[in-house]
C-alpha cells in the first residue's frame, strides 16, 4: 500500500507558484513587502493547484504512543501521563486545544501505541498498533510490519481527511520518553552525534541528559538500524506515533494537501516521510524552531526553513496550530487585498 | 499634557507576574514548555494587573503622514501613494485590513500629517498636524509645538479608546519616505553610524541607497538634533506620524493597555517614547524584526525582542496584527488550559 501510496506524489508545479507571484506583484504593496507571507501563499497555489486555494476546514492529528525506552528514565514525566494526557485533549483541556480553537481548527486524537486499553471513548480514533513500543536499548521499538502499519494509518487519516473536505493537516504528536527514539532518528538519518542531537525534553537535568544520550547510543549500535531503509530506522528506534505523522505526511502529498509539522517529534516524522520518498517536501510547512537541539539538523536535511520562532517544545500539535495561523494570513492577503489598478495606486517608478 | 501624562506612567509590578507565573506552572505541560506564549501571557497579567485579562477589543491605528524629503528620491514610490494608500485602506483593500480582519482587530486610520486636504471622508480619523513634513535636508521637519502636537494626538486616542473599552493597542504607519527619518532617528538615538541603520525601505536600488545615506548625514549635519532631547529629535528629523506612533504608546503606558509596535518607523515611534520615558518599555510588545537594517538596532536600545521574523517590510501594522495572533494565543492557554488536578495529570517526578 505504501509502494503505491508513493508513485503517486508528484512535486509541485512551478508554473502555478508563477502565476500566483504574478498576482503578489499585482498587489498594493512594495514587490516582495510581506516576505513569507507571499511564499506561503504561493505554495498554496502550487500545492492545491488553484488559483485561489480554501483553508476553511482545518485539522490537527495528535497521534498518541508509549515508549519503552522510557523504563531508562530519559523523561521527567511517568509513562502513564500519555494516557492521561489523551483523555485531557478529549475533554479539550490540554495546550492543543487552547490553540487549535484559537486557529479554527479541529482535534483529532489518534492512539496508534499508546499502553493500555481505552474501551470506547467518545472521540478517540483507536488505531493501535501496539500497546508502547519496546525498549529499544534493548530490542527493536515495533516489528517491520508494525512500522508499516504505523505509517499506513497515516495514510489512511491522509485519504479520509481529504474525502471529508478538509484542505490543510497538521501533524502533532503525544508519547512520553518520545523525544529519545526521535534523536535516535535524528542522529541516524542526518549523520550527527548523538550529543548534538540529543535535548532536555521535557525539562530533564544534566545528569539525566548524560543518561539519554548513553542510552541512545546504545540503542543505536544494539539494534544497527541502517540509515538507508527509513522504514528499518522506524522499526528499530522509532516510535508508533511518529510512524502515524510520517505516514499522513505521506499521505498528504499524495492528495495535495499541505501538511503542517509540529516540532521535534513531527519533525522526525517528516525526516522518516522525506527519506522514503524525498518529493513530500514540497508539501510540509514546517511550524516552528524548538528548543530541542537536535531539531535544526532535521529541518536542514529535509531543506525546510520554520515559520516561528516562540521557544516552545511541548509539541501535541501546538506550533503547528499557532502557524496555520501565519498560513493562513499569507493566503488571505493574497486573496483579499486590492491591485495597484483596482484600488488607483500608482507604482513605483 | 505630555510632562503630566508621563507622570502617570509606572513601571509593571513583578508581584502579578509572579502570580501568572505561579498558574502557568500548574498547567497540564512541562514548566516552561509553552516558551514565549507564556511570557505574554504573564506580561499581560503584569501590565493590565487583571488575574484573567481580556482582549476582545483590538485596534491597529495606522498613522499617516507625508515627508518633504520624498523629494530628494530616497523612495521608490512617489509622495501622492500615502494619499492613496489612506483610501485603500477605508475600502478595506490594502494588507493592513486583510491582516487586520484575520486577527479580528479594528483598523483606525488617522492623519496626523498627509499631504493635501482629504475633507469629509467617512473613516478617516483626520488630526492634521502638517500637510507633509519639511524636507530634513533643508531645514527641520515639525516646529517643536507641531511634534509635541503629534504626540498629544496619540495620547489623545489612546485615552478616546482606553474609554471605549479596546483591551490592546498596535501602532502601525504609512508615509512614503518615512524610512529616511526613522533612519535618521535610529541614528541619533543609538549611536552608530547611518549606513549601519539605513536600508531600502520600499525597495530602492545601490545608487538610491547611497543617495538616502548622505541624505541623512546632510539632514543630520544640517538640523544637529540634541539626542539627550526626544521631542527636539522628532522634530528636527523626525515625521508626524512617528510622533502620533510615540503619543499612543505614552497614552498606552499611562491607561495600562499592551501595545503592539509594527516594524521600523513604528519602532522610531517607540525609540522616541522611551527617551521621552523609559517605563513605557513595559507596555510595549514588538511584533516583528523588520528586514530593514536599522531595526535590530532600535529594539536592542528599547530592550525589546520581536515576536515573529517572517521577512516582512510593508509597515502599515501588518506585523502587529500578526503578533496580536501570537500575543492573543499566550492569554487563550494562560485562561483556557486544565491544571494538573483538574484533568488528573501526574506531575513530574
Amino acid at each position: 500500500m505504501i509502494q503505491e501510496t508513493i508513485k503517486k506524489i508528484t512535486p509541485v508545479k512551478s508554473e502555478f507558484a508563477e502565476k500566483a507571484q504574478k498576482r503578489l506583484d499585482n498587489l498594493t504593496k512594495p514587490q516582495g513587502s510581506l516576505g513569507r507571507l507571499e511564499e506561503f501563499a504561493k505554495r498554496l497555489v502550487a500545492i492545491t493547484e488553484e488559483t485561489m486555494p480554501v483553508l476553511d476546514k482545518k485539522v490537527i492529528f495528535t497521534f498518541a504512543g508509549d515508549h519503552g525506552v522510557a523504563e531508562e528514565r530519559v523523561s521527567a514525566y511517568p509513562s502513564e501521563v500519555t494516557r492521561q494526557m489523551v483523555f485531557n485533549f478529549l475533554r479539550g483541556g490540554a495546550g492543543i486545544n487552547a490553540l487549535a480553537r484559537h486557529a479554527g481548527a479541529e482535534v483529532v486524537v489518534v492512539d496508534v501505541g499508546v499502553n493500555g486499553y481505552f474501551g470506547n471513548v467518545e472521540g478517540l480514533v483507536s488505531k493501535k498498533v501496539v500497546s508502547g513500543t519496546g525498549n529499544i536499548r534493548k530490542g527493536p521499538a515495533l516489528t517491520r510490519d508494525e512500522a508499516l502499519r504505523c505509517i499506513e494509518i497515516g495514510i489512511e487519516l491522509a485519504n479520509e481527511y481529504t474525502k471529508k473536505g478538509y484542505k490543510i493537516f497538521a501533524a502533532g504528536d503525544m508519547g512520553i520518553a518520545n523525544t529519545t527514539p526521535s534523536s535516535a532518528i535524528a542522529a541516524v538519518l542526518t549523520g550527527r552525534p548523538v550529543p548534538e542531537v540529543t535535548g532536555r525534553g521535557t525539562g530533564i537535568g544534566d545528569n539525566a541528559l548524560k543518561n539519554k544520550v548513553k542510552v541512545i547510543e546504545d540503542s543505536i549500535d544494539l539494534n544497527k538500524p541502517d540509515s538507508k531503509d527509513p522504514i528499518d530506522v522506524l522499526s528499530k528506534i522509532g516510535g508508533a506515533e511518529i510512524g502515524g505523522i510520517a505516514g499522513l505526511i505521506i499521505g498528504a502529498a499524495t492528495n495535495r494537501i499541505p501538511v503542517v509539522i509540529d516540532g521535534f517529534i513531527s519533525t522526525a516524522g517528516a525526516l522518516i516521510a522525506y527519506c522514503i520518498e524525498p518529493k513530500t517536501k514540497d508539501y510540509i510547512f514546517a511550524a516552528h524552531n524548538s528548543v530541542e537541539i537536535g531539531h535544526k539538523a532535521m529541518l536542514e536535511k529535509i531543506g525546510l526553513r520554520p515559520i516561528l520562532d516562540l521557544d516552545l517544545r511541548l509539541g501535541e500539535g501546538t506550533g503547528a496550530a499557532l502557524a496555520m495561523l501565519m498560513i493562513e494570513a499569507g493566503l488571505k492577503i493574497y486573496k483579499e487585498m486590492a491591485t495597484f489598478g483596482e484600488a488607483g495606486v500608482s507604482k513605483n517608478e
